[in-house]
Formats: C-alpha cells, sequence, structure tokens
C-alpha cells in the first residue's frame, strides 16, 4: 500500500459535512444497524496521519478520532507493517483462548507491549476486549479480594456455594464499588451501575445499589478560585471519607478518572487525587484509576495519574482506546485465590497486542509525549485568548497534554459550533452537557494546531455575526 | 507463508502434554499473568487444518478448539489470505467508532457476513466484541423495549431522570432476565447474574436478583426413557410459567441456550423450546437464544434453533467464539427509542467481521454443515459402543451434528481420561461436572474421528486396567 501524505490543510468538497455520499450509505446501513449517531461514512484507506477522509471525499483535520482511540495518526507507517506482518495473520487466523493455550511468545509480547508502559508498582496485566470489560475484571478482582480478607483461609462453606446460584448472600454478597459523580466506566451492567455521566446512558437498565461520591467542580481560571477550588475538593474528599465510613453496604473498590471524560472534561487537582488515595487506604478500598480515555500520552505524560506523584501507587489501572488493547495492570494480590475465577474465552487479543506494540514503539521513538505537552501548551496558549474575545462561546479552557475543553453556554450553540467546524473541515466532539473536547492524536503538531485555531476563529465570528450581531 | 500439510495423525514428542517447552513457556508468563488454568503454550504457526501445534514440537488432534471457537481449522487458506489482505491492514490500522464514523462500506461488509447466515425473522445485527457482552446489550435491548411498552410515548419524567443517577428506581428499575438452571451467558456483571453453570463462575461477586427456571435433566438413552423426559419437559415448563406469572420483581426476557454448553452439555427437545417460545410470547417476555457456543454449524443447522422449528422466531440471536466476531441479531423493535442508549466506542470489530466473511464463505463452499451432520452421526456411532464396552467411564453419550458429549462417573477419572488423551495426542475438554466435550472444527472428517476413537479405545484400556484390573 502507497504511503499517502498528510495534506497542509483540510479540503471540504461539499456543502455540509456528511456529504450525499455519506448519506447514502449511511442511509443503507440504516436497514441493519441503529444510525442515529452516526456523523459520516469514514474513507478510511484515504485517510492519513491526522486527517480523516469520508466517503465524499472531505478530508478533516481529526480532533476527536474516534472518541479518542486513534494513537498515531491514520495509516501510521510501523502500524501498517504491524498489520501486514506473517505474525499478524499467523494472529487473526488462530485465534487463541489466551488463559488456556497461550501462544508460545505470549509473556515476550506482554513485556515488550503492555509491560514496558506499566504504571510504577504494578506488575501484572490482565487484558480484555474494550475499557467496559476492562473496569469490570478488575471490579472482580477487587470483590474477590475483598472476600479474600475477609474469608482467610478457609473453603467456600456450603451456605456460600448454594446462595451463589440463586444469586444471593452470602455467596452473592452485597458489596460495593463506589464511582464519582459525572464518571464514565462503561456500559455493561457493572460497569453502568458505576457511570454517572448522564441519565440516557442509564434509562430502564436495572444497576447495583452502589454509592457516588461527589467529584470538584473546579471554577475557572484556576489562578483565580485557588481558595474556592481548594475548598471544593475538601468537601468532597470529606464526603469521600463519609459515605466509606457509613454507607450501608461496605465498598471494596473505588474507580476514578484522572480527568472525568464523558461527564464533560472535569478536572482536579493532584492534591485531590492524592486525597482520595489516603482516604481509600485508611478505610482498606482498592483505588482504580480508569486510564481508558487519559491513558497512553495524550495528557503529557504516559499514565495521566503520573502527575499525582502518589506516594503509594493505586491498586490497579484500566486502559483500552488509543492502546488498541484493553486490560488492567494490578499487583499479584489481585490475582484469586482460585483458577477459572476472573476468566472468559478470550480473555485478551493477540492482534490488537500487536498493534499496541507498534504504538508503544511510535510513541517512544518519535518523543510524542514530549511533543503532546508542546502542542498542548500551544493549543492552550490559543484557545485563552479566543475565550477573551470570543467570551460568549468559549469559556473555561482547560487541559493536560493535548487533552483539551472549553465549555459552550448552552448544548445547542455547541451543536451548532461542532457541525460548522466539521463543514470547515476540523471533527471534533462534545462531552458532558456543553463541553466542548479536544481528543487528537499524539501526533498533532503546532502547525495543526495553527490550522485549526484559524477555523475556529471563522467559525466564531459565524456564530458570533448570526447570535450576536454587532 | 507456506501452507502446512495436515498430518494423518498424532506426533507427541515428549512424555506427557505439556512437555518442558511449554512449562518453561508458561512459568515465564506466570510472572505476568495468571496461568493456573493454562493447558499448554501453542505454536500457532505451525498448527494446521485439525491439528494443534505446542511449543514442544508435539501436534495434537484438536477436538477442543481454543473453548470452541475455532471455526475451520488452523491457518486455513482462506482465513489467512483474508487476514493478509491490505483491507485488512487497513481495518487494523484504523479502528474507527463503528456507531459514529463507520467505514462507507460497512453495510455491505455486513450483508457479505452477518446478513448472509442471519436467523429467519431478524433482518438486523449489533456487533460487540464477545459472547459476555452480546448477551449484556441484548439484555439491554429488551430491558429498553420493556419499558417503552410500558412508558408509551411519553418523555421521561424528571422522577426517572433523577433516580436513575443514584442507581434507583424508577430511572433504574427492577426489572428481570430469567434463565435456566445450569446455564452459561458469561462473565459480566450482567451475564454473570444470568449464569448458573458453576459456583466458583459467581462466588464473592455481587448478582441481580433476577429469576431461575428449572432446565430438563434428560435420561440416556432417549429412546428408552421417552415418557420420564417428556414428563421432565412437561414440569419444567410449568416452573417456567409460574415463575413468569408470580416472580416479584417483573420479567423482561428469557435467555437459553440451545444446549448448556459449559453447564454440561444438557440438551431438550424441540417440544420443550417450542413451549418455551410459547410461554415467553404468552407473558410478552423476550426470548434471547443464545447461540454463542451452539451457533456457525457446530450442531449440524448453521444455527441450533432452526431445529426446533419454531412457529414465530425468537426476539433476539447472540454469537461470537466460532463467528469470531460477536453480536445479536434482533427485529426493528429492538432499536431503543432514543440514539446513544445501547451504545459504545467501537460497537464491534471491523477486521473480526472481515474473519467472519472468509468464514461464512468457507462454510457454504465447501458444503461443511453438511460434513458435520455425516461426521457427528460416525462419531455417536463408534462412541455408542465404546459407552457398552466401557460403562463404566463412558456414560449418556448425546449430541447433535458434532456438538457431541459424553458423561464420566467422576470429576477425577474425567481429569485422568482428558490428560491421558493428550498425552496420547487429542485435545479435549470438559463441561459441566461431568462431561468430556466435544467441540472440534466443522472440517473434522470420519478420518479424524477413526483416529481419535482408537486412540479414546487405548486410553479406556488403559484406565480400566488401573482401575478395574481383570
Amino acid at each position: 500500500m502507497a504511503l499517502l501524505a498528510e495534506p497542509k490543510e483540510p479540503k471540504i468538497v461539499t456543502d455540509t459535512v456528511p456529504g450525499p455520499a455519506s448519506r447514502s450509505a449511511l442511509q443503507q446501513l440504516a436497514e441493519l444497524q441503529d444510525t442515529r449517531a452516526t456523523v459520516l461514512a469514514g474513507d478510511y484507506s484515504k485517510s492519513v496521519g491526522n486527517y480523516l477522509a469520508d466517503a465524499d471525499g472531505n478530508l478533516l483535520l481529526d480532533m476527536y478520532c474516534q472518541i479518542a482511540s486513534i494513537p498515531v495518526g491514520y495509516n501510521n507507517a510501523r502500524i501498517l507493517a504491524a498489520a501486514g506482518s506473517p505474525e499478524m495473520a499467523t494472529a487473526l487466523a488462530n485465534r487463541p483462548a489466551l488463559g488456556v493455550f497461550p501462544p508460545k511468545d505470549w509473556a515476550q509480547m506482554l513485556s515488550e507491549t503492555l509491560l514496558k508502559v506499566r504504571p510504577a508498582g504494578l506488575d501484572m496485566v490482565f487484558t480484555t476486549a474494550h475499557g467496559s470489560d476492562a473496569n469490570e475484571v478488575a471490579f472482580k478482582a477487587a470483590l474477590m479480594n475483598y472476600a479474600r480478607k475477609r474469608r482467610g483461609v478457609r473453603a467456600f462453606t456450603e451456605e456460600e456455594l448454594a446462595s451463589v446460584m440463586d444469586n444471593e448472600a452470602p455467596g452473592a454478597p452485597d458489596v460495593a464499588i463506589l464511582s464519582f459523580a459525572l464518571g464514565f466506566h462503561g456500559r455493561t451492567f457493572g460497569a453502568l451501575s458505576a457511570t454517572r455521566s448522564k441519565a440516557i446512558h442509564k434509562l430502564d437498565i436495572p444497576a447495583f445499589k452502589w454509592p457516588r461520591a461527589p467529584f470538584p467542580q473546579l471554577q475557572y481560571p484556576l489562578d483565580k478560585y485557588e481558595a474556592e477550588n481548594a475548598a471544593e475538593e475538601a468537601r468532597c474528599l470529606d464526603a469521600l471519607d463519609q459515605i466509606l465510613r457509613t454507607n450501608k453496604v461496605p465498598v471494596a473498590a473505588a474507580i476514578i478518572e484522572p480527568i472525568q471524560s464523558e461527564g464533560g472534561d472535569r478536572h482536579a487537582s493532584p492534591e485531590f487525587f492524592r486525597g482520595v488515595r489516603r482516604i481509600t487506604q485508611e478505610h482498606d478500598v482498592a483505588l482504580i484509576v480508569d486510564e481508558v480515555q487519559t491513558g497512553c500520552g495524550a495528557t503529557g505524560t504516559f499514565w495521566a495519574h503520573e502527575q499525582w506523584q502518589l506516594p503509594t501507587p493505586p491498586d490497579m489501572v484500566t486502559f483500552s482506546k488509543k492502546m488498541q488493547v484493553a486490560g488492567f495492570f494490578h499487583t499479584r494480590e489481585m490475582v484469586p485465590d482460585q483458577t477459572y475465577r476472573n476468566f472468559n474465552t478470550w480473555m485478551g487479543d493477540v492482534p490488537r497486542t500487536l498493534i499496541a506494540r507498534a504504538v508503544v514503539e511510535e510513541v517512544a521513538e518519535r518523543g510524542l509525549i514530549e511533543q503532546v505537552r508542546e502542542t498542548g501548551a500551544y493549543m492552550l496558549a490559543h484557545l485563552r485568548p479566543l475565550a477573551i474575545r470570543y467570551h460568549r462561546v468559549v469559556g473555561n479552557v482547560r487541559g493536560q497534554g493535548t487533552f483539551v475543553a472549553f465549555d459552550c453556554p448552552t448544548p445547542e450553540i455547541r451543536a451548532e459550533l461542532l457541525q460548522l467546524m466539521r463543514n470547515e473541515g476540523v471533527n471534533m466532539g462534545g462531552s458532558g452537557e456543553l463541553a466542548v473536547r479536544f481528543r487528537p492524536m499524539l501526533t498533532l503538531t503546532k502547525a495543526h494546531v495553527n490550522v485549526f485555531v484559524s477555523r475556529l476563529q471563522s467559525v466564531l465570528n459565524k456564530l458570533y455575526q448570526k447570535h450576536w450581531p454587532v
């Protein structure tokens, strides 16, 4: 496959995005699947680097990247080489049950990939298919460890063995996973019980009666509201402590995102997270850091929680999205006392692990984490003046690395802005009720930021002319 | 890659399986992952057709096939061609969020793959990553449809919108998914609440208080126990009706396997399943047929439930394993009334769909379903005499297609038999407490059965000499 070159700027050949070819492809798909959330039909063989091609021949600068999950560019040469290798063909054609018949080089493959980027203190890794099940296997590990600490070395009782088949205690006990208000941890039933992002994600689905702690709502700019924000974080830590002290159902683990992503790009300070670690430790509650969206370099460190300078590591760190393979890192303590307990047929995916190996190599060899820090600072430096000049539309500019967001005044204005940006050739997404989130690849450069900022400025002018004509 | 030829019989070069090279690879892996369920370290580039190669150079006739999930042979030429295609490289290197930016040919890809084998009456398909999440999205579809039928066209109430964020009713209502005793439907929290196979799968994990209906325990041989089995099935159907009539928590859906697989290869008659369909319809309860293990031809029809001759189709059919991609087929009624409700980042997997396309083509062009029927009948014809001659070890021979099993008298004898068979070069697995299950590929032939039967006879002789010497 000939490698395409990235264009200098977006190329838009239709009046609006999606254009007629995208719309026609999506209409055909609507016979087979629910397409109401679709934006456009992609042409992935023609996408390149930071640019997403669509069915109409449009080329959009992609600042959303398949919901934050393209790490190093479309049709990246190193990833394509991994994808086209004989090793990959063997892996695709012979899908193993990794927990029973792993490939003889599976340990080596993990060492060259996930273990190379393991968070400090977490030496083992459990691979899964996506972020939701990564969080769920982490929950299960925490729940089994919680039970073991109370049961000790005795065998399961007859009552435990019988009651569990009826989904009743003591075999299936009432033990909780705590999560934070507006957190998002996935869509399967356990993950969804911990998810608190939006009602529409949860309505009509039964949920475990698990507790929800408040997450700080910071005010911007941070330097202006230092005292208020510190008080808000202290309030949330007190509430966490209070819940762990008084919750009727015992809590086995707490799960938290370094930056609440689906919930609206909500940040908190390293001090806050150190407080969460301290309080969970005081209550002997396992701490799971959900790095599904923040992991793999986007915040300027490989894992966002590295920036917290924790005195002791979290018990588990989950990942997916940009890593392309999912799972969680953990200590040996989180291995259950018997086999087949935290188990499934495939236990992860060899092809996606081979892709992850190429991602990890690309990030290291091209110094992409450093680039993210520089590009991210450049983004913020260019967005902050826009927030002054176009304050009716752009508020609360915030970010770590290129994991950047701002708030619009209403969901309607945000929808208008996102559509106009697509028509100008820039693909972005929303998060929470009001935020516009940037989730570019790690390969974003200052040149891309210049392109994006000029388009944004033009769209902001249009919005002002329409809504606030002088 | 040069295609290897399948050997005429197993080749075992070590005293036992696993041999030293496998053991060493697994020991290395034990530093990184829980390896207590591992059997051997595979050498997938040297595996071929029905034969699994291991790290020691052993070649085992594989009748277990990565827990029933290899469809048409290791290193199958058509699958390798799909795996090595430029289309595959593009799909691997550019993982889309299929619900938002699907590839422009995604509808065509689905039409050439999953839609080609869709069960009668089910025209839409939702793709996922594995069997557990296939069942969970089917549960969610049923639960949302259940709520819609009661809510009608009115908007969500303030109370629903607020309570759901606390995981409380009415937003997160107490509604159940019914499953059957000894059924297995996966390991994530929702799927696990429906799973009733073994205590060890469920212990220490909170579960929804969902009801469990009895599944028939048939006696063998079937022709001898016709009246008893009919009575047993009638008893189970009555119990199902009774639960749906009286269960405190309303039931939105029932999920059932055509053959209970992890639960011990438990079969029931087409009449029983027609009864389940009739009763669920009477109670307006959605019927989900879990074909994760039975689907893709192993029972002699593409979907096992085709053999039931249902007057009306099930509401949903889930799949994974041999299909290599997972998901569920459904009617348009199961699409929620708003978007983003049954949704996630990846919504399935293009590379695995391309593999599934090759699987479906291979099955059709080689007439493998017909072959499964013939080979399955041949297997049963050879196993039934062994069950007479070696009745102390081999009991209750049963099967549909090559989805065949027999029972051992104790778990210990079964473990001994499986180990001896591996040492003789035949890889098999257990299911439930006592069953030995055969889950060969669709490519199994009578010649393979001859190889396997001669090995089994030799192992049975050894077991008799040891335990029941004359």
